[in-house]
């Protein structure tokens, strides 16, 4: 299924574009209280006639429940199959919204207008969609590419620095695991000096074509989980600890610390690089407290991670900057000895 | 995603060699109480390790909960994507337990293992997976093929009369929108006159054919929705009225018979046939007692039917046994004057 990422400053002009390209019975715009208030003045002019649906911000909203309220307001306004969904928001947005289009009807068509970094650089491209199920990330969800993916840089001044500093985590990530180039860039440079223009492309553009090669994850597109498994585990766990919030990047950055360890410890990524790297990701995100206690619950969290096969947990472990490796079994003990090595 | 289609007296063999040719790293039967105690003997012996999950049968547990206790099974076996799910049911079990296993971590292989005519002849072929919500048939669901498709005909003995007359009638169906010649054969035998053998073959061919030109329903496929129109629309309604409980192959009995009406009122089709196939369907269903004050409530259901564009109610007439037309838009009281006719 062919789709288009346009990215420039003001996405008016490729929203206008589009709807003229693409006829629609109805328009839905999904919104939450931030993006109705920030992110919807920017585009409401642009659009023809729709209907706004809004939710609650955050991704402890991301469930089921949510998607059933959605389905219920896209069914009174008898939406059709030939209607459009237009996902304005953050990854919940549009990994939410894109579930209840592929699945409303058996599908109708949705576009993915990310309004965050961490979305613009991720959650956006490659077509992954879902909730959070029992506590389990994206454990419900299907694979299905949006008819575009529109993108305005412009959005990003409406963020928090702690968003921003979120998203940053998915651009360290690919620099890590395509371009050491591009991480000799970055690293050089505090969160405030880094060109987002150019970094939003070069992310989305390393996203694509890893996921143009493997759409539904059978080998290489494993790489982009590097950071994730047991980045995933910390977040799930913080998910269930209203008290100490910890956003997406804010894990993964966590996660990218304790798996480059793993690969040092393998003797697959030289010391150096793991300096390296843990110096830059503590310099830009500090150091969360994570007791020996939280890890005896964080660690298990690994086994229910969608990558995993025949029981093992398979983890994406480094060789060298830009060099992943992907199926590498680790144990508890590994994910213990990985965050007690970031606790160090 | 290319998949199978086995039709045999026992599925027995092509299960085994199935499961030697693809290998899983674990397998989950989805049964109700009555293929649990009928069908699931039949090829247990068959099955290596496997876990049974057990859902209430019938229609009415075809929604978002029963889906969650599905979801939560598979999550605490921690089933992971490599994991294989086998729907040994009729069509509540095939839609809802595909559209599970289609969204389970985004998405693990299923087959289907119909075990009612209506199943096999329909349900069982097309990829259309999916769930009732708040009324309304298979509102949220996705398309999805099954890994392989294996009918066994055995299964057919341990069905009740009404239950074969129900898929007796997507066998008509199949007959009016592709085969008069077919069609005249069945027409001129009573209900146990008919070779069930070759009848499943020939609908599964007949579906089959139209599903792989048209996957998704752009176009063609929807010649399959004759007498869904009208007919879901009285489905819907008695779901909603315990005590006059209606099968899905009786409501579509009735909306083929009404539809057949519309098709002569418009000049399409000639009063002949229209005589054929109501003397038909009335020879094997008898008539269901539908009152002026029921058809008010059933007209407006047909608006939230998945096949409508623009707010217009898009219905499949007939110019001919045999040559269906797709598109033809009706109004409440082109329903109502069906029903009518019907009643008369």
């Amino acid at each position: 299924m062919g789709h288009q990422i346009q990215i420039e400053k003001s996405i008016t002009t490729s929203l206008t574009s589009f709807l003229e390209v693409n006829k629609y019975s109805q328009l839905i715009v999904l919104v939450d209280e931030n993006t109705k208030r920030y992110c919807y003045p920017l585009v409401k002019a642009t659009l023809p006639k729709h209907t706004l649906i809004q939710i609650k911000s955050g991704e402890e909203q991301k469930h089921l429940e949510t998607c059933m309220m959605i389905w219920q307001k896209m069914t009174d306004v008898q939406l059709d199959r030939k209607a459009l969904l237009i996902n304005l928001g953050g990854g919940v947005i549009g990994d939410m919204g894109g579930f209840c289009a592929a699945t409303y009807k058996r599908g109708i068509d949705f576009i993915q207008m990310p309004t965050t970094l961490l979305s613009q650089v991720d959650a956006s491209v490659g077509g992954k969609l879902g909730i959070d199920f029992q506590g389990l990330k994206n454990h419900i969800g299907v694979f299905q590419n949006p008819k575009a993916v529109l993108i305005a840089t412009d959005f990003l001044q409406t963020l928090l620095y702690a968003e921003v500093r979120s998203g940053f985590a998915e651009v360290i990530k690919h620099c890590l695991i395509a371009d050491s180039q591009m991480w000799d860039e970055i690293r050089r440079k505090d969160l405030e000096e880094q060109s987002w223009n150019e970094l939003v492309r070069h992310s989305v553009k390393v996203k694509e074509t890893i996921v143009e090669q493997d759409p539904t994850e059978k080998g290489l597109r494993k790489i982009l989980n590097f950071g994730h498994t047991i980045g995933h585990a910390v977040e799930s766990y913080f998910l269930e600890k209203p008290k100490r919030k910890l956003l997406h990047g804010e894990a993964i950055a966590i996660g990218m610390i304790a798996e480059a360890y793993l690969s040092y410890k393998r003797k697959l990524l030289s010391e150096e690089s793991l300096m390296q790297i843990e110096e830059f990701i503590f310099s830009i995100y500090g150091k969360v407290d994570i007791q020996e206690t939280d890890m005896e619950t964080i660690a298990p969290l690994a086994l229910q991670d969608k990558k995993n096969a025949g029981g093992k947990i398979q983890c994406v472990l480094l060789k060298a900057i830009g060099e992943p490796i992907i199926d590498q079994a680790i144990s508890l003990k590994d994910i213990k000895d990985g965050l007690k090595y970031y606790q160090k």
